[in-house]
């Protein structure tokens, strides 16, 4: 292993990033550059230059990856319908490959021999940055300082703090930890920690309680191109905009609330509740949609595999050949989910109300009950006599496998 | 073919089964034996004997098979988490099988030689009401009028019905068709064979509109055991009581619509929108226990397999060996989904609170930031370097695949 | 349905469709245009055209597609390891597809308003013929004579081709029904339909009998790119030109048989022996290099895919949504299988000897029991720790779900 | 973690687990007890308790365990078909977790605080003993001395071993490792681990290389019942013995060689040869068996799910929650696999000839080519028609989608 002279960390400005700034400087005596990634977190990116640099950074990038965190992570991972475990839209499994890749490019220019987070050593985000870093780089080093040093309990923490003069914000500790980004927001442990515990009515951020919701329900329509969503009312967003406005339009209609109790990768169970207000109407309207433009085949295919891609995000597999090869599948899928779906918003409610598209493979045609010219229903009598000639065969088994064969067929 | 002397016909009382009971009797000269199941779909079931004996069957049975329904066919099902294309919790289709196995049973008991049904020759009904007689009695014919007969509009039936005396109901046409069960009421036809059409606000049956729904949340607790759910609220009931119970529930909260266009067995799109309240909160408590009783890998693998199951039930393969087989696997995995779940019912939502299990496999400890004695954060180092070895290889793929090869392997 | 007036048969030259050609002519009162497709089965073309025009044709094509053939179709199923119920590679069923494209193709240039085949009704190649028109014009009917006409028994058909001036072949009727092309020839029928019963010395067409093969093994390389093969011992071939040396060598050698009771896509069981000589070599070959270069997860999803992929192909839905996005996944895994592959052939046997590769991901390094720098064996524990984790719960359910957590851990 | 007084060692009676008793008892300060099991690896267990107990060990178990092993084992895993990438019958995974439930038993009887095995910490084994180990007993520790001690060449084992008076065996250095049971034997390491090197004339333990073997094939006939074979030529036997008779008729034959390189749990790749002659001949038999009796649909799901159960197998999940539900389906699969298989066995050529069976679901008038009365051809075209109606909807997809879409939807 070659000596570690220069790090890039993942920086977000707040205490425990701070700390870890300074005990990488002093434990393994080298420089930090930082790196801080505007995911639409919705916090201060002013400052955190200044902030980094005089907690001991040689150097600190502030860089704004909206659009590119939309763009090339959400929307594909959401081509693919993708959810853990049935529920979670894996908002803030997404989010990490980008920052690792950052770092990694940072990495490269700047000639450091490793990269660091701030992740603790029970959680998935190590195993997420890890993995993206040895995929994309796999000389670059990591530190995990959660898993390396002394310092074992908050107290430890805030003596460190003291002792480097890391400024330790007056706030009152949060009941829970929190990440966030444009996708979503997450809370997990302090109360929450009891499973049977509901979450407090603190535990809410970007997210109006249904309770608290406006009382008319709001009609909106989503365009998509190819998988996509382009434009909301028949406006055009970018897609970082786009997921903007969802966000806002189901903040406020008190949507897209998760709480659930999940397996962690590296193997134990965790509860976390989750607000993706955007992301969960995208995902019933893009689902819609794809009821009116995709093959049936193609879909129950695709759906079979959704459990293994979002495990593959989940689990940080991004930047890996198969899930690589899956995401070919997907958006060969997605070439005709192009349309328009309309939905309602009310209350935490998000209701598809009707979709259209140039690509339509419905007929009313083949489905009416009325009469019609296009289908001939004679057929489907030599169709159920064949899609069922094997059950028939299972009654005969004995039969026919018995030396009588003649007489088994009348 | 044997010559049909006498048929069982699935008869519901209304015009077109008696249309097709008159039409059978003519047009094959020979007995009819009526049977009505009782599935909870919530019509009189009085003087349903007398009017099938009076438009011309020798026999009428009406039997109560709602406790059958649910116990072995619903609860089995939801065991299964099974979704028909993401969203559809396959209301209509789980009820066929039963209506076969009891038409064949009675067939069987009278001498018939073949069973009757009236389903459209365009729906997924008639598949379904035929592959389970072919699996249960591959003898048995089975006879589907509107495959068969002549009377091609409605103005041909209803001129039928007169010819043949019978009562034609003064009711409007419903702009739909309607099917219904304890478990689901769908709708399709009329109005909702254009998809981008929104549903009216006459489509519903059984849930009231969110906008209409109480003001106060409702929170219940349901226990779970193996897999079935068996108390609300403490108090225990059969299989098809509890469901009737959730029903009431949902239906007052405005919970359990789904507005979908779906793909028949038979080939083609159609529209449907599906009450399903009771099965709505069933579904989501049951998942939600899951995820705190049952294991990862096990989760996994079964959620890989949901779409086939919910694909087997909804093409019409409940009698079949790979849905039995895969039900073993079910099963098995649903020992220990036991336990109680909270959850709040409000204008259309279904959140569960908490969830509690005597076979939990969350430990806090495992889970917490906190500091902990029972896991060692250093063991993540190990654990994400091998999980990550073979992502490292791939960057070094030309490297160790290059001049090595040349040098030592020719 | 419009009337037809000219119909594009597929033409083999032989009784059935020349029988075929003279029923649709009269039959129908319309035109026919033959073709005949090249596909290597190693027949006489010379004198088709003659053949056809005397016996009513309108045109006659006669069409070389076999490069096409192996490169756009038998190449890329390979790239799938497809294996119909583990055993048969698909060689008629990968066929269909070309020759229903090229029919498809002259029928529009020509003006048919149908194509027509000579399968029967009770097999699969109707059904793959069928589903290709459909796929890629669906306003093409199809005249299935075997499914339409009355000639029931051999005797009709002599007597129908006596009295229409139809050559009946002198040669003794043989013993099954043999297709065959440049990947394979396959017996149906006949003694074979004894599933019981081992096939006689004369079924073999090919393939030299094990027992009759030369004394000396023969070792050869095959050179991969991509996932396709290019070269035999250093000699690059073009793709049909490689089939055809391996079907040479495998043959030689007693290689590629197969004989089995599958399930056909119209319900039944059939028995069926198979030759493909140089396929079989192929896809050990293949398989075998995979192991070098492929990546693990990917490898591991593939081959949950492939019963689906060859389900595929089998049931004729090559030119289907799914059966192309399926396909890019695998042509993703293909793109770093390239590398040489030693195989030695021996009586009946096809053993890979050694494999190297440009990209190949084995490092003696990491893989050696000799101490080594690479790999640090301590890392194995926290994986273990970890990966087990899960299993450490499963016996601690009960515990870990009563009342007291605190006493769980040890 | 407790103190360890005693441990259980996994002892073969060589010059490792020899060392490692020593080394055990040193660095520990602690009791050995060892446990040798026989499943068949056709070593001497004679003199092992003393030999065991002479090098340093309180107590010495020495278990029979072969038809525990064939029975509850290696049956149930052939009952799945399961193969690992394709190809490994998977020899040494299976015998791993019976060797430690033993282990277990025997720790929980002696009251050990831990069990200990030999397998070094690159490979599966490790994996394998402890993954058993930690889901029948998390209680109990693993001590593994390869990922411990400071021995680091096999001359520092040398050194270990003179310096507490084990013997060293005279026999020269094998050029590899092998790992040998009724089911299998392995070879890797030394010059295999050249991937491109052919495995020399040495690397034969069981089976006759093909060039050698009698000219004259064989043939025999293998009974199943319920998917496990129960008689050879209509000889019963017991599990072992049956196994045991199969590897002297494959050995004789030259069947069973297997060479790959493969993917290991830990990460890296790996080249092995596998000689499983026995299990070869079991493994064609039994899905030809099933080619005859198998629901196709049932064998469809399952074929797509062995690559996960040979993983499951493979990485050492035996004893999980995953393994036993989807043994569950399995063994639902196999229920009527009962009948009979003719095979041929000639020079590395294990060909099954014919199969019956008393379950069969071949019916050859549904087959046959010839006229029948059973199945009609009319049918098929109903059949077609509806299976191929998505594909025509893809063509007209725009016309479908289009002007309808402007014209009624707005």
């Amino acid at each position: 292993m070659k000596k570690i002279e220069k790090v890039v960390l993942a920086y977000s400005g707040g205490l425990d990033t701070s700390i870890i700034l300074k005990w990488i400087k002093t434990n393994y005596d080298c420089e930090v550059v930082t790196m801080t990634a505007d995911l639409g977190q919705g916090e201060e990116m002013d400052g955190i230059e200044e902030k980094a640099l005089s907690t001991g950074a040689v150097k600190a990038y502030v860089e704004d990856m909206r659009e590119e965190f939309v763009r090339d992570y959400v929307f594909p991972m959401f081509r693919a319908n993708a959810l853990y475990e049935g529920r979670y839209l894996l908002g803030t499994a997404i989010a990490r490959p980008l920052i690792s890749k950052r770092m990694v490019e940072i990495a490269e220019m700047e000639g450091a021999q490793a990269v660091s987070h701030g992740a603790t050593g029970k959680g998935n985000d190590q195993v997420r940055f890890e993995l993206a870093t040895m995929a994309l780089n796999p000389r670059l080093q990591t530190i995990a300082p959660w898993r390396e040093w002394e310092l074992k309990s908050r107290t430890d923490l805030m003596n460190f703090a003291k002792e480097n003069s890391i400024d330790i914000p007056v706030s009152r500790k949060k009941p829970w930890s929190i990440d966030a980004n444009l996708l979503h927001t997450s809370f997990e442990g302090g109360e929450l920690e009891d499973p049977w515990n509901a979450p407090g009515p603190d535990c809410y951020r970007n997210i109006t309680p249904p309770e608290m919701c406006p009382d008319e329900p709001e009609e909106i329509s989503i365009d998509f191109e190819a998988g996509d969503p382009i434009a909301i009312n028949n406006v055009k967003y970018s897609p970082a905009a786009l997921l903007a406005k969802l966000n806002e339009l189901g903040g406020k209609h008190g949507i897209g609330r998760v709480d659930m109790v999940e397996n962690r990768f590296v193997g134990m169970k965790s509860r976390g509740v989750y607000e993706t207000p955007g992301g969960t109407i995208l995902a019933a309207a893009h689902r819609d949609l794809e009821g009116l433009c995709m093959d049936r085949e193609m879909m129950h295919l695709r759906d079979s595999l959704i459990p293994k891609y979002a495990e593959m995000v989940y689990y940080g597999y991004w930047f890996s050949p198969e899930r690589e090869a899956l995401q070919a599948m997907i958006d060969k899928s997605q070439e005709k989910v192009t349309g328009t779906v309309r939905v309602k918003l009310y209350k935490g409610n998000c209701v598809p109300l009707g979709r259209k598209s140039p690509f339509s493979l419905y007929s009313p045609e083949l489905a009416t009950f009325e009469e019609d010219y296009v289908y001939d229903q004679a057929d489907a009598e030599g169709f159920i006599k064949l899609v069922g000639l094997r059950l028939k065969g299972r009654m005969q088994q004995s039969k026919w496998g018995g030396k009588d064969t003649e007489d088994s067929c009348e």
